[in-house]
């Protein structure tokens, strides 16, 4: 029986890597309680300074895996497909990809999570739409992928369970920021779903988790070796986050957005991003369709709503809106903006409300804020950039602080080049 | 209020130094329970990595000194010195050095602790004298001083609470070896039981927690500033320990031999170091005398026996004997005897009985290993190096297993070359 001392010694030392029998009994001693928190938040911090190196961590992420159920969808007469972003501003792809990708006849089981810190979580979107409840049975989610072929819901509590306490524990001792740990806790839950296929967004930029394109590149890589390891057709963009996706930042905020894309008014760079998903997700689900055709025909919004009404939403019903609004950031002078920093929007639309600071808080359905201009925008001297949105008036000075620091945004007398969303693309 | 993942973050990525009231903050937060240990377990792994700095280690260590009570020893009549050795296989300087020193005029409180591993405590050796016992009060403690000058006794559950709990800690979580968590739990021991000097003995070689000189030198360097700083005149001798010291590893063959040592007729190599030390000890507590003419005439020895008789034991009953002898390791050829490696001979004796695995563990009082030979001395072949003794004759085999090994003794045609078991000396 292996003694956790010496396993943590090996990995802080790096004197060699851990078997995947030592790794196996660690994950059932931690379940027994035989290895302690304290014990398992040194070895992660071991692990954050020295890595895991493949075979770890094919080894560690099958122990995750295992710890839980795993879903069979190999029977809902579709292939399945899903896809996974990292984490941004504004980002809110996954409501508008999945019915469109499932239009064009994929299964999409999107297993979701809440958001924490400045980036949103889907199912907090979806949870201001009236009526929408987040939790399926698992014979729910088959029977609402066979017939709608798009599934937006809260991972189930069965699926990859060790993940769960792991991240808690990574949470509160500072050890979320390895990359071999994020890549086993998100490729974990994936693998558990039981899609067939999936396609990354690891974002990069201000507003992402990962900052330093070479970490993202590096978080990808790793993802994308981890899923074929496991059998799950997997690739990987690597996509810009410097600046908020779309115009509107919020809960309510991105599903009117959401909607408008899937109505064929989606900005520019939010269809950029969606489209190259779209592409790669019906490509591996071996699918010819064309993604821009699917929301042109209407087919797209008409399998969004039939995906919110399965889970008890109304579609149609008004959004909610917050009471108070108040503009930010004039101008300084005439010119083109240049710059609008993902993080800073990002941290004030959480003062705001929109977000959270541990899991246990509650969101505001309609907190949030409006770009009323976009880098690439001619603004006029004094015109406001950003329009805040609370339902607490108290919330706007704490917002504000957060958008008064230096290099927020810029404006300038040329306007800034146009780069790809899509830094790098990986995976077969 | 820090927030204590950021303060990990902080130490995790090397971006600051933490300051000394968010190390107050922690340790205050640490003893209500609002910091976790699965929390400080990480801090202590990161702070395995990237250390501390000069003022960190005195906030940590101040912190640690603060948590508890702080003897006074100034009102004495005689100066306090006081000794530490960082620990090596038949170290019993202590037994020798306290009565030594006390007799020469000085006080010596030496408050120890118990063996761990392959390395002896001070207080097991003592408790194999019948009737003496390693508790006393601080009132006794003081007594003792003042009317023997010498006192080897358990540090109290007063004393750097904070270190208990730390030590603890780092022991179930791999993070022992780190420099300045070992140099801060020695030192701050030692200030609080409120020594005005201190020698310190750091041990390097096979047989030693720091087997590398140089961190071996690091830590004593770190040591000696750390008491400097806190008003106490430190010393520190980096000493050899690649062999056992004397003749003599376990309980009461260590007394034994103790005894003898101060009769005057100790072995060279424990005598060096003894007398090393000593000379130290006195010219920081200002006393101009001579350790080698204190033990000459019998003054040792009887200080000695009144250190023994304060705590109940009887110095001149007899020690108790194991029931089981075995020789072990005959001599391949006749010759020199070039070799004889520290921590084989260690672990052989902490598997017959004389050590602990883990500090609940008893002891045996007289299981260990005598030395029938040392390096260089001349061996016939076919001659036993060791003499093994166990209460349990099935302590054999693991023990003769651990002297199996290659490299653990050497015979050569020529005698090894005598080199000084001091390395180093530093402080002021």
């Amino acid at each position: 029986m292996p003694d956790v001392v010496s396993l943590i010694q090996a990995k802080r030392d790096n004197t060699r890597p851990l078997t995947g029998d030592e790794i196996g009994w660690l994950f059932g001693a931690y379940a027994k309680g035989e290895v302690a928190d304290e014990q398992m938040a040194a070895l992660l911090m071991a692990i954050y300074f020295n890595g895991l190196d493949g075979a770890e961590l094919r080894a560690w992420t099958g122990e995750m895996i295992a710890s839980g159920e795993t879903l069979d969808l190999t029977d809902l007469g579709r292939p399945s497909v899903d896809k996974h972003s990292t984490g941004g501003v504004g980002d809110k792809v996954s409501l508008i990809l999945a019915p469109l990708v499932a239009s064009c006849g994929a299964a999409v089981p999107q297993l979701s999570g809440r958001g924490l810190g400045h980036t949103g979580g889907t199912l907090d979107k979806l949870e201001s739409i009236p009526g929408w409840r987040a939790s399926l049975s698992n014979a729910e989610l088959t029977g609402a992928l066979k017939s709608v072929g798009a599934v937006i819901a809260a991972a189930g509590a069965g699926l990859a369970p060790a993940d769960r306490r792991l991240y808690a524990l990574r949470d509160v001792t500072g050890t979320v920021e390895s990359i071999p740990l994020i890549a086993s806790s998100i490729m974990s839950k994936k693998i558990a779903e039981g899609t067939s296929a999936l396609v990354l967004d690891v974002k990069t930029g201000s507003g992402a988790f990962m900052k330093q394109t070479d970490k993202a590149v590096e978080l990808a890589r790793t993802m994308v070796a981890l899923g074929e390891e496991h059998g799950v057709r997997t690739r990987a963009l690597v996509t810009r986050m410097d600046t908020p996706l779309g115009r509107a930042v919020g809960n309510a905020l991105e599903v009117e957005e959401s909607v408008a894309a899937l109505s064929g008014e989606g900005p520019d760079d939010l269809m950029e991003v969606t489209y190259a998903l779209a592409e790669h997700m019906l490509a591996l689900a071996g699918i010819d369709a064309d993604p821009r055709a699917a929301i042109a025909s209407g087919r797209a919004l008409d399998t969004y709503k039939k995906m919110i009404r399965v889970q008890g939403g109304d579609p149609d019903a008004p959004l909610p809106e917050a009471e108070y609004r108040q503009e930010a950031l004039p101008a300084p002078s005439s010119g083109w903006l240049t710059r609008l920093d993902a993080l800073a929007v990002g941290v004030a639309a959480w003062r705001l409300g929109a977000g959270r600071a541990r899991k246990e808080d509650n969101v505001s359905h309609t907190a949030g804020v409006r770009c009323l201009a976009k880098p690439g925008d001619y603004v006029q001297q004094g015109q406001n950039i950003l329009e805040l949105r609370a339902d607490d008036p108290a919330r706007f000075a704490p917002a504000l602080e957060a958008l008064g620091a230096a290099n927020v945004f810029a404006v300038g007398s040329q306007p800034p080049p146009r780069v790809p969303l899509v830094v790098q693309e990986m995976g077969g």
